[in-house]
């Protein structure tokens, strides 16, 4: 099997899976519970959220753990809006978010928000200037996704955050969930208030992730009822995941200061590969991140390439898994200015650290293969 | 080790950790993905989905999952009031719920929402009578509890949903998390439109659950983004976490239907010994669920019975788990009449199917002993 749609979700670490069952087993106590089996359970919770605190270099009282990407976006998105809608209902982000972001957006809109999607150039990135044009007094947010998850395109935002420092009552939301483990940020460093990672994006349990909420940041929370995470997201922890996403972060972080080069040799040995396939148009900027390469095959549908691909147990996908079954074209291809035909038949690869040169040679050399038979019978 | 905290949380079986662990190894792959690794997922989830639905006698279509009873809570009432605004903003709840449910019609309110909270008898049960003369022409939810976390109280589901199928643009949920597999209820003849349901109230993994929507009901989605669960509740599917949750749902039940009565036999043995101890004074009510047996011990802390039973690894607790932390006497005894001594003062015990006579009587006897300790050192 060759694997590479690390982008749509990775296979859980060995370790990983073995804390689960081991957490589950030994402490399943609440850790809302007064006992000695509640009070085991909250020091283990607290552990993993130390732990977590220490890699990303920020303070335990900002990791709030959710259920995942999906869940930390609207939470920051919606939670914000909601919570400061006082102080304003303007709203800044990209038109190339992940769909979990965007139409959290276009449900705030519903709601009386006003939302400006801001466009972004050949390489995908947003204009500062355009962005600091669009801000207004009555601003109170600017979320936009750190890698793209079907391009790679990376925003900077090292740039966004100084030029928001200045405007202390707008917050700035990144969806980090792509680039966790794969491209660095520093939270503090690029003056970020609420940031969005997913466990099963870094080899962690799906069902998990943290939204870093710096503090000092209040939200609209949606979910009410206990006074778990720091009163912003209620319910009964989910011990066991929390403790393995850590698990999975601290082993992807190392793995990636071990070997930095190596998705970007992968990248680097697959471009070179498909710039000879005259069938093939690049897509991913050239600056983009190591794990992710977009290209395009003009005139042949991506599902079939993806289905013989399968067959040969090769694994790589067209758009974001999330909105892979919608019949459109690419939105993000789409609006980075790409055309339809390219946004039609778009494949993405995406690596991790697991992934050799041997496989994307192997992947090659199908994909050319599978390639001349289709033109073959379509000819 | 003798645990009696069932209402907080319960230990996982071993075939839900077993499942858990095979279908991250071996269906790791994101349900959305086109690939062979997605449909395998996909199809996973279906029969998850699929079993469960036979399980509760409903439609396939009709099951969500979520990641646990206070999303589903949230989901279900703000989700409602959200979507629904528009044919009217008044709400109706008890004051007997679950903090899950009673913070979200707090926050409701804060958004310009009405709320009636129904009061309770001395059981605990509400009045069809006032229910009745609270509806209004602009009453777009009814929601409650079904068996109470700390009392063990049953409201009136039943003749609830009989009464309201006359309204039938009155919405109605049930928060059925400490009701599954121990006191069972037809969604269907009960007219419920939604249902929320815990996996770790019932032996299955923490961080899942499931809402039932009736087919037909529209909701508001917290998380937005990809069209999983039928576009009511976004992001990468929990698969692990889902086939097991299928699995502790079947388990349960049929443990509950091979021995009907064993958790009767358990509150019959343990009433039948409390009445005998002279500081006890019995706060469940005679015909309230099987395994809740709340009682309280004035002028006692019950922190300090907790944490002696806890040392002779006897675990019970006080209120609900999501409330142990607040200072204050429990919400549930005050409202329902018991006045604050005993309000300050309660234990909860709460079974599975697998304790025993002898673990009851284990507990009573410790209990004994520890209480006339307190007595003597506090005379």
């Amino acid at each position: 099997m060759i694997y590479l749609d690390n982008s749509a979700t990775t296979k859980p670490y060995k370790e990983v899976i073995d804390t689960y069952m081991k957490v589950s087993e030994m402490y399943f106590g609440n850790p809302s519970s007064l006992h000695t089996l509640g009070k085991e359970a909250e020091v283990l919770l607290d552990q993993a959220r130390d732990q977590i605190a220490k890699l990303l270099k920020v303070s335990k009282k900002e990791i709030v753990f959710t259920s995942g990407g999906t869940e930390g976006n609207n939470l920051a998105i919606k939670g914000t809006a909601l919570e400061h809608q006082g102080r304003g209902k303007h709203l800044i982000t990209t038109n190339v978010e992940h769909a979990s972001n965007y139409e959290a957006f276009g449900q705030l809109e519903k709601l009386g928000f006003e939302v400006t999607y801001l466009n972004v150039n050949e390489s995908g990135e947003v204009n500062i200037e355009e962005l600091k044009k669009s801000l207004k007094d009555d601003t109170i947010l600017v979320s936009m996704i750190h890698v793209n998850n079907e391009l790679g395109s990376i925003q900077p935002i090292k740039e966004v955050g100084e030029l928001l420092k200045r405007y202390p009552k707008i917050y700035f939301h990144v969806d980090h969930v792509q680039g966790m483990t794969k491209v660095p940020i520093s939270f503090k460093d690029c003056h970020i208030d609420l940031c969005t990672i997913s466990g099963h994006k870094f080899h962690g349990p799906k069902g998990t992730g943290v939204l870093y909420v710096r503090e000092g940041v209040r939200l609209f929370s949606l979910f009410t009822g206990g006074v778990q995470e720091y009163n912003l997201r209620a319910g009964t922890e989910n011990i066991p995941g929390y403790v393995s996403l850590a698990k999975a972060l601290r082993l992807s972080m190392e793995r990636y200061v071990a070997n930095k080069n190596h998705l970007f040799q992968l990248r680097e040995q697959l471009l070179n590969d498909l710039v000879k396939i005259e069938a093939v148009i690049l897509n991913s900027p050239k600056n983009g991140a190591p794990h992710i390469v977009n290209f395009s095959l003009p005139g042949i549908k991506p599902e079939v390439v993806i289905q013989a691909l399968s067959k040969k147990e090769i694994y790589v996908s067209t758009k974001s898994a999330c909105s892979s079954k919608l019949a459109e074209p690419s939105r993000i291809l789409m609006v980075s200015g790409l055309g339809e035909e390219r946004a039609k038949s778009a494949i993405r690869v995406s690596f991790t650290f697991d992934n050799t040169i041997e496989e994307i040679n192997e992947f090659v050399r199908t994909l050319v293969s599978i390639v001349s038979q289709l033109k073959e019978v379509m000819r």
